[in-house]
């Protein structure tokens, strides 16, 4: 059965020493956040999640989600778990006070969903969805649909879902059918089907309020027709009192690789009752409006599922023993080494740890930037960190779960047949990860936003922006000499991205596919780029505390020597990917479809 | 559902254009072989498998083996379609004519087994285990042990397994506990625990031989103290007929992530009665015999998951209708354009094929080395033969089942979420194929096969002989002004490769581990070079076939396309791979194991 300890040092770390978020008093929301509060908060959740949720993770996995007559009920122990949940309080962290939210910042609450995410994915997805739609209906619903469902989303006592796909529109929308027909003062009949419904229905909330995409009659075609409405799975009563089923109901569990805890639904709605959140044929625009939000979740899902299975591949490396190290016998006493001694075990775990840490501070800083971009009090850099956070956006999503994946399959290899079968749970992780590089936007999707919308469409401003705060950075560690290496490996990584760039700016106009065939090289390019910014912003950190305090020294020494693998190991991996994209992208376009 | 088309064009172009099997009249067992013979085996073997096997693929994933009073039953349809596989002979190809086999060469069996790992690969390992006890009783048993049980193993009447492992003793033999007493002329009581045995017990057979490691009484310790036994399930008498059974029992079955359909099991040895294979104490020695076909075996599996995943990914791509092409709708009469047309969706589909492709013909030359090693008239051709297969046995084992389970997460990729559920078959391929990197030694034990015995084990022999067959190869081609372009790439790969190993070299004498810390990313830069060979060799045939004759402009353009292909985008990653090597083993080994 797999461990977890919550990398609560970590989180400091970033947060305190690297972000400073305690000195952003400027921000909205962050004037009663002080270290005591967060880090009891993070205590709380750690306790919660080792003591709770990990130990339904095999179990749910193993006993999945079940329907009968449009029913489905969730595995064991789950709806004791969530009932706790809602009761300590859990759902309401970074919610709007006004509704019964705690209104902590995101780039609290984006470490707090990693402890859940990394403990158990599946359960850690019924109050995701809920966040979702709390979003969506906090930003665009009607002040009347807010008071009708804010406060029991806040809560948790109600559950939300997200309704998008149709069997034949997944990453393309323009394409969805769901219709909605007005039947009544602002309320409308929706039928249709969709698919892959995440918590679509459940045993563990009295009601559960669908956010579902549809064309109102007459609307245009594409996804320029698509409205958003809420459907209660039970109608609400002026009176907060629960009525009828509207009409919409589960037809179907889809049977997964993993998340088996989550129910994921195919759900039917027959002319079911619901209200318009935001304008008509605006739908489109209100979801894309959480999309940071909710692919930085996403992102932190492949982070979480890498660091829980890199800790429990690390544990069983110093305990299996197994062979010699190649350099003679370290463990005479024992009738082998632990298998630690040998390289290639080392490598995939460095290989880990350094990408963990780092996509941590990443995905800290990006919920930073969300932060600000909502709450700061200057204009000018309310814009800036919107920038900033759309840009990295695509990066957090993409390169995070595909990079956490891999690290989940090279932490079941570290077990060797063990890793194979479910008793370890090695292989849960690696089947649960797994999903994180298709929702919420294929990790293909999120390369072509990058480089199209993100890169292209704003003729590299964003980028700009980003890769001045890096030479910045570069810039005011010249004075200290052991800096050196580091601003020399982000230069060169710089001088990569650049030469990346260059190549879509000058190939893109006369061959717009190029950017397609190019996009995920790049978003590995970025991806590398941005972590090699964040480690050398780390070893600064680690540098100045070796040299000034005797606490903690293995902690910042284990900072240092990992920022130095990552710059020996992955950093080095940005010259590859230009080369590629020169030598590959224009073929990819050009290759006969009828010679595949 | 997904679908198989068993790849018979390129295995003719294999065989009988690339490496001219027809024409090794020399080699033993050869005489007989001829293009209608194979055309016609492999059309047998593509009915069967499509027809009986696939069918039997998806339902035998969800029902998985049972087992029930220590007796398992395999999924529904398993008995009938084996059965039929035993009746039509296909156990019996490659065995030996004077046990009742067909005597054909290895190259012509791996790719029968190529269209069987395809299409159910849990199923093909029940034939599989078989053929492994057949070699090793074959080359090692007595005359009476051979005439006991290989009639009935070569005809699959009988099934074999491998039982090595133990739970404490994966990689590290050494360790392992199983005793071996004797019990009776040239009988001995095996007792002790296995694990993961694959194919351990079932019901498609009346009998199953299981070859056991196992320690004789004041054996040394370690590895030379192993011996190799053999114990049926059911005594064999004298007549032939079955006695009781011997004292083995499968306590449990294995509940892994994949190969459902294969009943791994937990082997329980009770005193079972068993009879010595080979020496006493030279148990391993037998066992590394017959590691070069096993390990091809694998790594077949590698590429037949790969190769299914690609063809399924690639005919939903013609199929998927979302989005618009970049560069402008290309279907304007569809609602969508088929997902082929974007960039990155392309780009996999060409990484999966190129590699495919090139692995297949280096599993073929492969195959041909093992054959040409046992059965080549002339004796320095035969050590020739044997080197090579010997250094390429961890790269087609390791480098190939790697990228080939990439392929397949790649392949699933393709198909978004609907790559994610059960019903298309897709996350199936991807939980199949994650084995093949784990079992018959983990990939990282063959990198550091390759870099430790292999490589520095002869001071790099092997490699200069197979590095002087590359460099004939570009001399050859000099007259070829079309070549010139692949044999330049290929220099340079062999240029990286020179690099890495002289790295090795160097290091390696003062620091072993290194060794280990490399081993991965030297192992992936042979495997990439050898493809590189491989991709210039078929496109120098292509380019031939395309000057000389008009039939099969597609086949032949389509290879010579996808040369191009690799050249671009496999190719290009030796570079990388050295400098990977250069600037982070010394800090893998090097890394405090406290700081971890």
């Amino acid at each position: 059965m797999p461990t977890y300890q919550a990398p609560l040092r970590d989180f400091q770390f970033i947060l305190d020493e690297m972000l400073n978020i305690y000195e952003q008093q400027h921000l909205e929301g962050f004037e009663q956040v002080d270290a005591d509060l967060v880090d009891a908060i993070f205590q709380g959740m750690a306790d919660f999640a080792t003591k709770i949720m990990l130990p339904l993770n095999s179990s749910g996995d193993a006993q999945g989600c079940k329907i009968e007559d449009g029913q489905v009920t969730t595995p064991q122990g789950f709806q004791q778990a969530y009932k706790q949940f809602v009761e300590d309080g859990w759902a309401t962290l970074t919610c709007d006070p006004e509704y019964g939210g705690q209104g902590l910042p995101e780039v609290v609450g984006t470490f707090v969903t990693e402890i859940q995410a990394a403990t158990n994915m599946a359960f850690a997805m019924y109050p995701g969805l809920t966040h979702g739609a709390y979003s969506a209906i906090h930003a665009h619903g009607s002040a009347k649909l807010k008071r009708k469902y804010l406060p029991k989303l806040v809560s948790g006592e109600w559950t939300g879902t997200m309704n998008l796909t149709e069997s034949h529109a997944g990453t393309d929308l323009a394409l969805l059918r769901t219709k909605a027909e007005p039947c009544g003062e602002d309320v409308f009949a929706i039928s249709g089907e969709k698919i892959f419904i995440s918590s679509g229905d459940h045993d563990l909330a009295e009601n559960i309020i669908h956010l579902v995409l549809a064309r109102l009659p007459g609307a245009p075609s594409g996804v320029k027709g698509i409205s958003l409405f809420a459907v209660p799975k039970f109608w609400v009563n002026e009176d907060g009192s629960l009525g009828e089923n509207t009409g919409v109901q589960a037809s179907a569990l889809e049977h997964k690789m993993g998340i088996h805890g989550n129910s994921t639904c195919v759900m039917v709605f027959d002319g079911a009752k619901g209200e318009l959140v935001g304008e008509a044929h605006q739908g489109l625009r209100a979801m894309f409006t959480m999309m940071n939000q909710a692919r930085l979740g996403v992102g932190m899902q492949g982070l979480a599922q890498s660091d829980i299975s890199y800790q429990n591949a690390l544990a069983y490396a110093q305990d299996r023993l197994q062979g010699r190290a190649l350099s003679g016998v370290q463990q005479p006493k024992l009738v082998a080494d632990p298998i630690l001694v040998h390289g290639d075990v080392r490598r995939m775990l460095l290989a880990q740890k350094s990408f963990n840490e780092g996509a941590r501070a990443l995905v800290g800083q990006q919920a930073l930037w969300i932060d600000q971009a909502e709450r700061h009090q200057d204009k000018a850099l309310r814009q800036q960190a919107s920038l900033l956070a759309a840009l990295f956006t695509p990066v957090v999503k993409g390169f995070i779960t595909d990079q956490g994946f891999k690290a989940c399959v090279d932490a079941q290899q570290v077990f060797g047949g063990h890793g194979y079968v479910h008793e370890w749970g090695m292989e849960q992780f690696v089947r649960d990860a797994r999903i994180a590089m298709i929702y919420e936007g294929t990790n293909g999707v999120q390369a072509l936003d990058l480089v199209g919308r993100k890169i292209m469409g704003d003729q590299g401003a964003a980028l700009m922006t980003w890769a001045e705060q890096a030479k910045q950075f570069i810039e005011e560690s010249r004075t200290e000499p052991q800096m050196e290496k580091y601003s020399q490996t982000l230069i060169k990584n710089l001088g990569d991205l650049e030469k990346a760039t260059q190549y879509l700016a000058k190939h893109a106009p006369s061959k717009p596919d190029v950017l397609g065939s190019a996009s995920m090289a790049y978003m590995q390019l970025l991806g590398i780029t941005s972590l090699t910014l964040m480690w050398a912003r780390m070893a600064k950190l680690a540098l100045r505390a070796l040299a000034s305090q005797t606490q903690e020294h293995d902690f910042y020494q284990s900072k240092l020597k990992t920022a130095d693998f990552y710059m020996s190991y992955w950093a080095i991996q940005t010259r590859g990917l230009v080369v590629q994209i020169e030598s590959s992208a224009e073929q990819i376009c050009e290759y006969d479809a009828a010679l595949f």
